[in-house]
């Protein structure tokens, strides 16, 4: 018979920690016993339970306690983390701890070691001589590098519920395309305001759409006004948007008149072309060549900007990156001090974002497909909030909805 | 060997009449002989064209006269149209004539019969006493009235393409979302107002998603402004609007906050409940208990409203329609003075709207679902004009662009 | 100071009755004192709790015990139930009890009355001569009849989370398409098994897509075989039945060889001119006219079906109920000794049927749509099962599933 | 006034190069004169025409002659392509001629040189020296090589319609899940068998879902059995058809039971780490630890696969190609030798692909997504057949009519 006893603290109730660990253990056949549990008897107060779960099988056992700490309970026994040498570069030991996204903590040597850059998917490695536990991608691993496994003295901080209402939790519910559009973008432009206000970052991560649907300079606008401070994108939107700035068409298509111009795909190309003969994006800005838009934008407020390349490019601009795992180092790097991200219209961005997040970070994912939205919340990035709606209105209102905060 | 002589007139090339009927004769494994052709030579110039179709198969013969006879090709030899009587009130002989939504006539005793009032998928009933064919649902064909039969003595009248740039047309390709927004509702705007400049009518059709995303206050204020003469819906779109109006909730979500009320299911209970007591819309409007939203605005401006019953209706409010046939005869009136269909968030009733509405009518059909456009043509609809976008964002710019047109 | 104890019994903890019941309290801005709280310690143990509720506004607190009792807790002092007699016809007093799909009880003259044919949005009458409680649409309340009012002596149960792991339940997650097909149409394949076993009843609520994707000899020989026993439709799902049993087409598309018939629209009017010739499909059946396909299926299996009209229709057929309301009631009645609800293709059929159905029974929702399938959610009914799929394989699929479990 | 004639020879009418002719004329404001029109009065007899356009406007001259030329016109007095040389790397002329997918020749020389291995949105490159016209993407090009600019000189062959009726063709209308399944599948799979009788090869384009959705041993068994000898991928597919082989789950979900097993998002981290420590997926199989799936029936098959990163990768594994620009060259070179290409539930790819094959490989897209198909005929793939359906029936149901098929 194999047995743990778990402890549970904090509000253990309605942030569900107590109910998702019962739940767990039923689910996957364990059985449990509850030894304590002392409930916050106002709102205010914490609560705590302490569990005792047993199974005769070994792999059920091992299931519901890998399970239950992702929730935040907690082994009672407070044990060290176990670690074990990486036996070649890019490898782990079998049995290696897959972090989560909320705030984790790992026990080495009577000290609670904290985890910067927490990152869902990857793994734990322990500088013992420098007492520093880092999140690390399997891929970058080293040889010889003390990797932790099994989930021994690994502390696990799901983000608890606000008490009260939170404004913009509100919407974290299911997509849905009939809820009340420009209620909804009033709230994301509140939260967007008092991030700025506060001196925070926001990532606009995007796609082609943006500029297909006409908001080019919507988009530009946002980051001239410093509500946009980064930019994740592909070789599309930066193309089209300087397609855009060029010749007034995305894909060929005139966007003030909505007609398809006669070999119009050409101008993408062309647009290329351009910035080629110029050597950068930047380059073209500095000559004059380009003078409007998102990229242009980009390069006058220094706002940075990843472009990661992807097989469907033509092209692509210099300022590509097209190896996708410099350009997935590059997004990692500069998501550590932003504070807001705001999707649109592209899933393959977005996926690589939500991956790349910790879950403190307030996520917008914005789609005129429910399905798109669903696959990203498949994929484990939950505390997204998701808007079903057009692009090419989105922007424009959300703009508009800025507007009007700054005028009260 | 089966043989007939077909003529064929007007801009036959570029209207495709011509290819058209050439691609349908080797469709369906038909041969073809032309024998005249006179292509005008300048793009203001008429064409004609004579075509001798044979086969060996009586069946395929007459599957291509039946088809090629629908983009508007004749039979050369000018016969008169057949009739046969119904035997029994709701059903016509075996080999009925099947109605397009294009301009028709039919030649009985030397005279070409117009066809006012043309809806596709009904049978031509000739009045042969008083010279009068018209276009009749199978189920209110009476028995002994005079039934068109084959296809001898009727003639199509396509729409012909119109020559250099129709700006409303331009936009009739493939539905997509990845286009610009602002760009083609301005153009919906711009023939809106020209058909209001002229005197002409235009009807919404519309679903609860109008109301779910917020837009009651914008539609009602279109009513209002005189934008929308009619309006088609079924009684969600009524029951939310006037929960709008008396309790400021959609379906329980509270439009201002986007929250769900608690108990705020109830709310839609309450506003029928509200109607009932008061007798009826108009009733409600009279005694000062409903004061503004769509219906209100409607009864205000004495623009006709057809509600029309479903089975997933709660209630339903007094003034829906619950016969589906009442109903659509209800419909069937209110479309013949109309120039433009704008249909919104309402598969059910656009559909039924498309199957009543001549081919010259323009028609707007904006949903957020690709598919739902897509079912909209597979089902014969083919000139409409498909708009991807969020409903919650596309009556607000729409009634901006109104406005900026105004202002001009 | 507003104040009422609140107390909850049954599997509170995982069944997240507590959970709930503490997460509305402070959602709505309420404050609580967990009084007693008594944890079934092994997971075979019942739980209870006593919580006091409190608030200032009288507004709030209302919302609170509305929405709570919902969830199953149950107000402590024990009242009866209030009636107020409705005034008119088709109304009920402003404070009327908005009814949940879970089994309800009401307390009167010392009584639990049981409410049988549970429906959500509708009224509770009571006889109190013959103590009896019924749940009532608004729209068949009489004047005098006597409607509970308020909450007080009201109790819902909502449905136990089923203890050990529930084989069916397990997909009831968020709707995706990228999930394993065929595992999840086995279960559900084993379920109708064990249903039909235990000589329970099975209703397929079906579009036209069931035979536009070509399943049509599918539906009909699982009628056959007795796994479904009765079908609501609409008017299109029989006339396209019917003209692809009478002319091998489905709006004129022949199902052999995917190709649309020249004129093959006129099919599906001419199926009904054969209906209407011979008076009603199961005169159309007697006389021989009409041999195969789902409804010849139904009219020689006896399974009853409901053929619910729309203003979309063409014809009808003379079986079609063309008052949406006379419709209604007869799938109200129909529903009452069902077990399982599968709904595929056709939103406007589900959500009525979802509106009639308690939570007891289970249902499928199948469609190609993610949206279709958050609509139906949003709407109420979260016990669905969604299958985001193609119909033109579901059916195969299932149809081959059930076969190999009759072979086991 | 600028003045041209242009000579249009084939079928000219029924394959609409003459009608698209009239109407770009038309639409774009040039004016026209028929100086000859010879048309062929038999069905097996080719037309001609010789046309004068003419236009006061040089842009709506060029934009004409642009568009018209790419339909099959030529410009009647024959000329010779011009050349300028390229100035800087990755760069060509401003006027440089871009590429459609259509068979292409250059006349150079007093000779027409064919452009093999032609592919859109590229351009071409004359090697005068050993008189070689190539299709070059832009960043392949050299300082110093002759790029086509202009029209002139350039001769585009569009795809003419098939006489009679071309079975696989027939389906090339708007995509749409309302049509018979099994009957278009039927169709796929007889081409399928006819390309690998006449041992033609025929690539699979497929994205993860294939994998979640079960069709992990379908697709291994059509690579077994010759009817798939290509795969293009991203790491998500082979990493879960790994994680498959080994631990029975993609991306967690257990596929027998379709549950989420604990943990199980860890599986996919330990496949790739299994892989790495092999070294590669060949090396895997080759020492015993991969024994099943798709991947491992590429290696023991020897059917060649790019697996082609994205910033979304985990891992990735070994062989993924994680510069998008070697990869997509990868693609190039293995498009080359392929007659079909079927792209199953990938976007990104199935546009990557899309953009490298010329217009006479047969393609055929199958999504559960109207939008996504629409998509890919929007970046003008307008020669793919389109499939709206489930993944995981999709491929059962191949596999199941192939081997109908081949028991015929």
């Amino acid at each position: 018979m194999f047995k743990e006893k778990l402890i549970l603290t904090g509000h253990i109730i309605d942030s569900l920690t107590l109910p998702k660990t019962l739940d767990t253990i039923m689910e996957q056949g364990g059985d449990f016993k509850i030894e304590e549990l002392n409930v916050g008897k106002l709102k205010t107060d914490k609560s705590s339970a302490i569990i005792e779960v047993t199974s005769d099988d070994e792999k059920v056992f091992n299931r519901i306690l890998d399970e239950v700490t992702d929730y935040g309970a907690e082994i009672l026994e407070d044990k060290e983390v176990q670690l074990i040498e990486s036996a070649k570069d890019k490898t782990v030991p079998d049995n290696f701890y897959s972090t989560t996204n909320y705030n984790t903590k790992v026990k080495y040597n009577d000290t609670w070691l904290p985890i910067e850059n927490i990152e869902m998917d990857c793994v734990i490695v322990v500088d013992t001589d420098n007492m520093k536990a880092e999140c690390k991608p399997l891929n970058v691993v080293k040889k010889g590098e003390k990797v932790v496994v099994g989930r021994a003295g690994v502390k696990v901080e799901p983000l608890e519920r606000s008490r009260g209402k939170a404004e913009f939790e509100f919407m974290n519910s299911e997509a849905s395309a009939e809820k009340p559009t420009q209620t909804i973008i009033h709230k994301i432009a509140k939260e967007m305001k008092e991030i700025k206000d506060k001196g925070g970052k926001i990532v606009v991560v995007g796609g082609p759409a943006v500029i297909h649907t006409g908001c080019s300079k919507v988009l530009a606008s946002l980051i001239r006004e410093g509500y946009v401070d980064k930019i994740f994108a592909g070789n599309a939107l930066a193309t089209h948007d300087i397609e855009n700035a060029l010749y007034g068409t995305s894909l060929g298509v005139d966007i003030e008149s909505g007609e398809l111009v006669a070999h119009g795909h050409k101008n993408h190309i062309s647009a290329i072309n351009t910035i080629n003969k110029a050597g950068s994006i930047k380059e073209a800005v500095d000559q004059g060549i380009l003078t409007s838009g998102v990229m242009y934008e980009c390069i006058k407020n220094d706002a940075p900007y990843v472009l990661a390349g992807s097989i469907r490019d033509d092209g692509p601009l210099p300022d590509v990156i097209t190896d996708s795992q410099v350009a997935q180092q590059r997004m990692r790097e500069e998501v550590q001090d932003v504070d807001m991200v705001i999707m649109i219209a592209t899933l393959l961005h977005s996926v690589a974002t939500g991956n790349l997040i910790p879950a403190r970070v307030k996520s917008v994912c914005v789609d005129i497909s429910n399905a798109s939205v669903t696959k990203l919340s498949d994929r484990g990035s939950a505390q997204v909030i998701s808007v079903v709606t057009d692009i090419g209105s989105f922007l424009p209102i959300l703009k508009n909805e800025l507007e009007k905060l700054e005028e009260e």
